[in-house]
């Protein structure tokens, strides 16, 4: 999507061990109006899919969702990190492997959110190694429901995750993929 | 707001210790419909004071600081509970005490989305004892930027947070306020 990839090349920030900063825009101060127009891009390559319900991880993940099930007019759920009150006894859970830690952390959503007569198209910020993606595809299947696909922002390509994920049959749908980083310059998948 | 309370009485559920369960609509699970008839009414309140940033912090603040920042057509910034590598080096920070815990936990942003040209509205779903909203407002205020006044969807009158606010001065612009909690039954402010 060339909307999305020149905000990258005007706002983002190449920092080391290939982080990308779009704080500016995406994950931290939020440019709802570019967002929108992610959303709206999402909603045209799922909207013939049924979708009923959107669903992603706290917190970066929340804005997209959330502008995309405005797009989508049908509610979203963000899994939670850590159990709080909000949470049911019964939950659908799995687990994140984090590349930056080494760790395994628990993600899950209250059971009764999601069952079988659902269509869930999951969304997210980010797309790197794809444990965040493979832990909510875990979920979508525990659930009894139906996963549709998958939609990102931006898919850093240079680690594998997405292409892993097709090979295996899943749809991906990412707005932008950058294939090489480097210090000073950023790849997209096409260019 | 009258919609907010018959939400409130179709949808939620009160649980033991005054907690009051939202998450089929606002917090968890989220109807995005709802949650912009909610922006739309705060968006009414304060449309006339030169909104420039909407502030929150994560998580179950950011659906309605974003569809209240789409209201507004100006960015959101969600504080973070945790240094990710998505924060500067420079941020602004405040400490939220918690009643559950006993504990305090730091939230902060990123210094670079904040300054003295700043108009600041901060949204968030609960105000309770009204210290999520006290560190906001103290991150404003170290911003240099200019606080506008707060917003929420639903005040635990009861807990005497919003009123403790107002008498110092604050503009806390709530959408429900509930002055009475049994286990059978929700009392709201002019009931």
């Amino acid at each position: 999507m060339q909307f999305l990839e020149e905000q990258i090349l005007k706002y983002g920030k190449i920092c080391p061990h290939s982080v990308l900063k779009v704080d500016s825009f995406l994950n931290h101060q939020v440019d709802v109006s570019i967002v929108t127009e992610l959303a709206n891009a999402i909603y045209d390559h799922y909207k013939d899919s049924g979708v009923t319900k959107i669903l992603t991880v706290e917190s970066s993940g929340i804005p997209l969702a959330c502008m995309t099930a405005s797009a989508f007019k049908v509610p979203f759920i963000f899994a939670k990190k850590k159990r709080t009150i909000n949470l049911s006894d019964q939950v659908f859970k799995s687990a994140v492997h984090s590349y930056t830690t080494g760790k395994y952390s628990e993600i899950m959503i209250s059971a009764e959110y999601l069952g079988k007569d659902d269509k869930v198209l999951i969304v997210d910020d980010f797309l790197a190694k794809g444990s965040a993606l493979r832990a909510l595809i875990e979920i979508v299947e525990d659930s009894g429901a139906t996963l549709v696909g998958t939609a990102v922002a931006i898919e850093k390509g240079f680690q594998g995750g997405g292409d892993m994920l097709r090979k295996e049959g899943f749809k991906v749908y990412s707005l932008s993929i950058i294939d090489k980083m480097t210090e000073s310059k950023i790849i997209f998948r096409g260019d």
